[in-house]
């Protein structure tokens, strides 16, 4: 089995058990882990990490493309391994020990954090942990289910390991498209003009001296947890999709439209299932993540090619895909998220960007990353690198949460992730505020009006006719602008009576 | 003298007066108007507007590159002209009239404003009036001091009047590189590889029969408004030449420093001119606005080359700079702002942006156009295209202002520009603050430490230490945040005692 997967003889001796690959990586190192949204994540060696801290000081800089699976930031984290953490996470465990201050965590836009690492901004990178399919007669490393950070990661780092996983699928070779760019002040544009323009090589390629262990594993990905659509989202998809017919038939959009970018989650997920009922053909995506709707376009003809970071399904849907690879085959590409997210090719190519917001206020900004204000949820991801630049950012959220306790539109966010200037739709199940072309003012009555519920609508028009007596560009009375967050940490409900 | 301007023959019997012209625009219509940083903005046809409106109900879109002189925005404010003003103004009777809702302005990234324009999602734009230098023989419309949006509005415009300007130099024929992205889905890289690369045009062409009218004048720019260094203007340059400096002995920069971008105004020409005495050579501009100091660097054999949308001179320097253009001709290029400003092209070269901010709050985040939260001060303009995109960006304020009654240091922002994502180092005259790489309660100790004024350290320390007691990755106390802007709006003073 070995021989099939590393192809490249002079490397066979190096396979190891986990535990020995670990100990390549020493306390203070700043260590750079594949996985992106769970997809093709390092499986073996960051356990065998946490293994061992129970017997030595063990404290990393911990960078990965994305988000893992298989709690390995829980395991890290209970070990008290993870010093320094970047650029995003899910974990339950660890974002409690973020925000109590014990792991640092630094929020990246998803496509910056390999340009600071090669300019020194950020590191050394002493180890690589890279998840492969396949290592290649002359030494190319085959990424498996995402490519994130993990080509750079490998070229930047001084020691590689590579983690060969007999669980992913050989279908997956030749899916990839590694394009890394030169070094400023020499560098060329980025030659993709279309999502499914290939300009890269199928693997990694770095001096096969610094690839120092291999370790073999056996482990699946983890399942995506989206949950299925729900009544709610089904009208944030419903409302979003009358827009943009509405879009075409004012001749500003074509049938087909612009290439679309969706975050991942479950509300992005149900809003994309939404377009197989869609009256628009022949879609593409450029994107991050691809989730089981990208499948389930494709299957339906709606949807003809999809560029992406990952590839992150369910457990069914994993297992029809990779079964029906062929079927696929020549409509997908895996690209660095460097290259995925990256603002010329997202700005050249035009793109209809739909991320999910945690809060959005009267006047259009966002809050994707901090809940009240404070408390780090995930962190920005892909959302600021797509929205800046996008033709148009849509933000969908659901108008409450907490059983109506928690209003989604604040009169002020208490974080901001993306500002006025970035935000062009938000689409709630309550309907659409267009905001594009609109001065603060007139976004105010657009979102109240269109986007908040009932619950809380009369409480946002009160605040925003009171902040109106004090005048300005962007009307707010300060002393109440959060009168509603601290409402809800005091008494658990934004609303002065809890429902 | 008009034949020596107005080279194309077929043109000349389209000479008219500027209220003639002016009534090619009515009532509810779009215009563009030529203008960024005071530079090359049509000084006629809309002074003709306003008169006008004297006597019949005149109310327009009005589309600029960035800032007029001349009081342009004044006098059409004056008139009730003004229905709606974007993408960014100085001008101080606007804003009063934004500031009270009579305007509705509309704050967007300067690199945006035509993308938005050419999809149709503003405008349609019916009128566009173009300050020329000169219609060459073929009909090129020839731009003066500043390129900004007026190449895409000639274009995208159903008819255009150009404003000869006779006190314009005609050294400046030759100076301008026009390139227009082609529409999306079929756009091609942006091909600027350097910041001395020249890869369109030197003039703008359209359909001769579009050109509707044309109007002669005399006026001059209006001169820059920009105030000489001060001592905390000195020390803010000095803090930044140290911290750069470091980073070439620490090997992260060349000495010759990648492109550099510097934001209109006081501080950003102060900063600059330090660089006339510091240790670093054959440095390049890739900006929007070309300043005084960028001559005064040629000047000194500092710069060797300068790209700009404008150029916005003192009186003195302009004089000295036009009487000697042949000594600068081949170190310039002027740009549309849509390229000066170009996501793409400000990645790729890898800027070092220096932007002046108006407030900032302990972890980094950055106001700069919302007085106390709510008034317009002039708009976010070129600086979130460039702090975004940039190598590292910069923001540099002085640390208190109104005689110590504000302090540009607060615990939270009161309107967000930039976020933590996107602010890299914050400068003011008591020290430098390099975030790169830090979470925010690191931010929070390094910016209070090293850039709050000494009047309000223990204020922020104080807010900062409760803040803490809820946790969080960016641990504040809402209903404390914005405390000083309140105390300030009560008392005149963000000092409990007004100094």
């Amino acid at each position: 089995m070995s021989e099939q997967r590393i192809r490249c003889a002079a490397l066979l001796d190096r396979v190891t058990t986990p535990a020995k690959a670990a100990e390549l990586i020493r306390d203070g190192m700043t260590v750079g882990t594949s996985g992106f949204t769970r997809a093709g994540d390092a499986k073996e060696v960051p356990i065998a990490l946490a293994e061992r801290a129970r017997t030595e000081p063990l404290h990393i800089t911990l960078i990965t493309g994305a988000s893992l699976g298989h709690d390995v930031d829980k395991v890290l984290t209970e070990a008290g391994v993870l010093a320094r953490r970047m650029p995003f996470q899910v974990d339950t465990t660890l974002r409690r020990a973020i925000n109590r201050g014990e792991v640092m965590f630094i929020d990246q836009h998803l496509s910056e954090t390999v340009e600071l690492l090669r300019s020194n901004q950020i590191g050394p990178m002493d180890v690589a942990i890279i998840e492969a399919v396949a290592i290649t007669e002359d030494g190319g490393i085959v990424p498996t289910t995402s490519v994130g950070n993990s080509a750079s990661f490998a070229i930047l780092a001084e020691k590689v390991i590579v983690e060969i996983n007999l669980s992913q699928s050989p279908a997956l070779e030749g899916l990839h498209d590694i394009w890394i760019p030169k070094p400023r002040p020499t560098r060329e544009p980025l030659p993709i003009v279309t999502p499914h323009d290939r300009v890269g090589t199928t693997s990694v390629h770095i001096p096969l001296e610094k690839i120092a262990a291999i370790v073999i594993t056996e482990k699946a990905d983890s399942a995506s947890t989206v949950l299925p659509a729900d009544e709610d989202t089904a009208l944030i998809a419903s409302h979003l999709i009358e827009f943009l017919k509405h879009e075409v038939s004012r001749g500003r959009l074509s049938a087909q439209l612009p290439p679309l970018q969706a975050g991942i989650g479950t509300i992005a997920n149900a809003v994309l299932a939404g377009f197989v009922n869609a009256p628009f053909e022949n879609l593409t995506m450029y994107s991050e993540v691809l989730q089981d709707s990208t499948f389930d376009l494709m299957d339906s003809g709606k949807m003809t090619f999809a560029s992406g970071s990952s590839i992150t399904l369910s457990a069914a849907k994993h297992k029809q895909v990779f079964q029906n690879m062929d079927r696929y085959r020549d409509k997908l590409v895996l690209r660095p998220q460097e290259v995925s997210n990256h603002p010329e090719v997202i700005r050249r190519l035009g793109l209809i960007a739909l991320n999910t917001a945690l809060e959005v206020d009267i006047y259009g900004n966002v809050n994707s990353t901090h809940v009240g204000g404070t408390h780090m949820m995930n962190g920005i991801g892909g959302s600021g690198d797509f929205a800046r630049n996008a033709y148009f950012a849509i933000f969908a959220t659901k108008s409450i949460a907490k059983n109506g306790n928690v209003s989604s539109v604040v009169p002020m966010v208490s974080h901001c992730d993306h500002n006025e200037h970035d935000v062009d739709i938000i689409v709630t199940e309550q309907g659409l505020a267009d905001l594009r072309g609109l001065a603060p003012r007139e976004r105010a009555r657009v979102i109240i009006d269109n986007c908040t519920h009932p619950l809380y609508r009369d409480l946002l028009r009160d605040y925003y006719r009171d902040a109106l007596t004090l005048g300005g560009q962007t009307p707010h009375r300060l002393e109440r602008a959060f009168e509603l967050h601290v409402r809800y940490r005091e008494t658990g409900s934004m609303l002065a009576t809890a429902v």
